[in-house]
């Protein structure tokens, strides 16, 4: 089965603090690996999280304040230190490219494989690219600069073999590929049906990542039934002034956005150093929606799995 | 005793590997330190190395490849973040000033603190700064790009009390503050020599600071008689021409310059990702140059101490 999971790099705001990084994570769906954001280190901790670097193909930036964006000239350097030769893309907001030339023309960081620059500027949701099974989108967030958010949704509903029936019938590959294709399979001269050999199929899964971002109430009409939302919560509710001010979200807000979407979970990140643990930001999102979790660094997140927490 | 010490943060090169990070180092001279160079991940290195951030008082730069410099746009950040209020100066290769605002620019990097930066550009050796006890110098290294190698040398020899005879003589606080002023001391009429009070002065300790850099003979002039010499050694002696190429020294190479300086110690550092262990660099080095050390991420050294080893 193709698997749907999102590590978690990074799940800090602007000052590392307490064993949390700055924001990063990967979500990673079937053999695409996907990065989004680059915090300070972000080379490293991939590694510490089982994740080889070379495996991801595009990266997916959210915007240019340095939590998310200083660990990104290092990656990029290493990759032609280390012979990358695969294509990289890369996906930001407008100003990433001047960003990343300037480093590269004052620290003379050559990039010896193919990279592509796609600035971003969207008003709604707009699709940037697919895999065979994947739809990738952006939409923009709400913050003190220019923001985007991306979402991952399936294509298509997941099939699955009832097991027992195709051991008891004991169909070979070429009508299990038949099946698959939709034609009449026949045993013994006899129509078996399609119920037989399947189980009701899986709904597609998604995934959508908004960080940095004040309280949206467009984000949960664009990522309305999402499977996981990530959603930043920076401060909790009394400090909602503040959250107002800096452009974040309280832990209420971020639910009050999953509650509105029907998200199927919730996941915090994004804490604001001045919280030592993370309990309150939990319980705070949790009196709004009770199907939420707190992003770890380290952490691989099964989508499917989350979905079916309450 | 006024404390002279170099704690490495990284020890690496371009592609942090087996636990090495990129270049980074803090100079300890009593209440002064001083960080010299900043890869990516300092701010954190800072923290597992027991030093605060916040003690950091001067940056020196040498050069603005990424694995001296990535580091730094994080670890400015931070300090606005935490209130940092004292001054900081940055001295680095013409260029810096740059480098930093495009950052600062991009990323909506607000500095909250003095900070001064002071671009560097010397043929010889150059005082740029002193404490009361310290002058600091840069000089000139030979690297693909402008970079600066820096020079730490106490302005004074260090006075040593000879504790046996002031516990016999029983000399009282105003006596031993004129001794160190240079007066005469009288003990019941007669005359205590300064020879039974101080033991013979400590020399004045010095570090020089030299990566990146190929083969320079000039720094053995600049850098004579000089206490502990940090000499990067990314490559050994059968990637002569690779050095060469790149504008780095071999284990060698690095050790010749520590004798024809007469150092008392070679610190080697800088060390290619290709190099898994270190052993073959410190036994090159010690054909040439015996008291030749490893620097070693997170490991304090003690200048005085690394002068006697032999």
């Amino acid at each position: 089965m193709v698997e749907f999971a999102v590590t978690i790099i990074g799940s800090g705001s602007a000052v590392p603090m307490y064993g949390r990084h700055p924001s990063a994570q990967v979500v990673q769906h079937g053999e695409s690996f996907f990065l989004i954001d680059c915090g300070e280190g972000t080379q490293l901790l991939l590694r510490d999280a089982g994740i080889k670097p070379f495996r991801i193909q595009v990266i997916l930036i959210s915007h240019l304040h340095g939590d998310h964006v200083f660990g990104l000239p290092g990656l990029l350097s290493t990759y032609s230190h280390l012979g990358r030769s695969e294509p990289l893309v890369i996906y930001g907001p407008k100003g990433i490219q001047d960003f990343l030339n300037s480093i590269m023309q004052h620290s003379e960081l050559k990039i010896r494989y193919p990279l592509e620059i796609v600035e971003l500027e969207t008003t709604g949701v707009k699709k940037i690219f697919e895999t065979t099974d994947l739809e990738v989108s952006t939409f923009p967030l709400k913050h003190r600069i220019k923001c985007q958010g991306y979402l991952f949704r399936e294509k298509k509903e997941r099939v699955r073999f009832n097991k027992q029936t195709l051991t008891d019938l004991n169909l070979s590959p070429d009508q299990i590929k038949s099946a698959l294709q939709g034609e009449d399979i026949f045993l013994k001269g006899e129509l078996i049906s399609h119920e037989d050999i399947f189980l009701p199929p899986l709904a597609p899964l998604s995934y959508a990542y908004c960080s940095d971002t004040a309280y949206s109430p467009s984000l949960s009409t664009w990522l309305k039934s999402v499977t996981v939302l990530y959603h930043e919560a920076t401060f909790l509710n009394d400090l909602e002034d503040l959250a107002r001010e800096t452009g974040h979200s309280t832990a209420r807000e971020a639910a009050q956005i999953a509650s509105d979407a029907g998200a199927g979970c919730l996941m915090l990140g994004h804490y604001s150093s001045r919280y030592k643990t993370l309990d309150d930001l939990l319980a705070e999102a949790k009196t709004t929606f009770s199907n939420t979790i707190l992003s770890v660094e380290g952490k691989q997140f099964k989508l499917r799995e989350l979905k079916e927490v309450s």
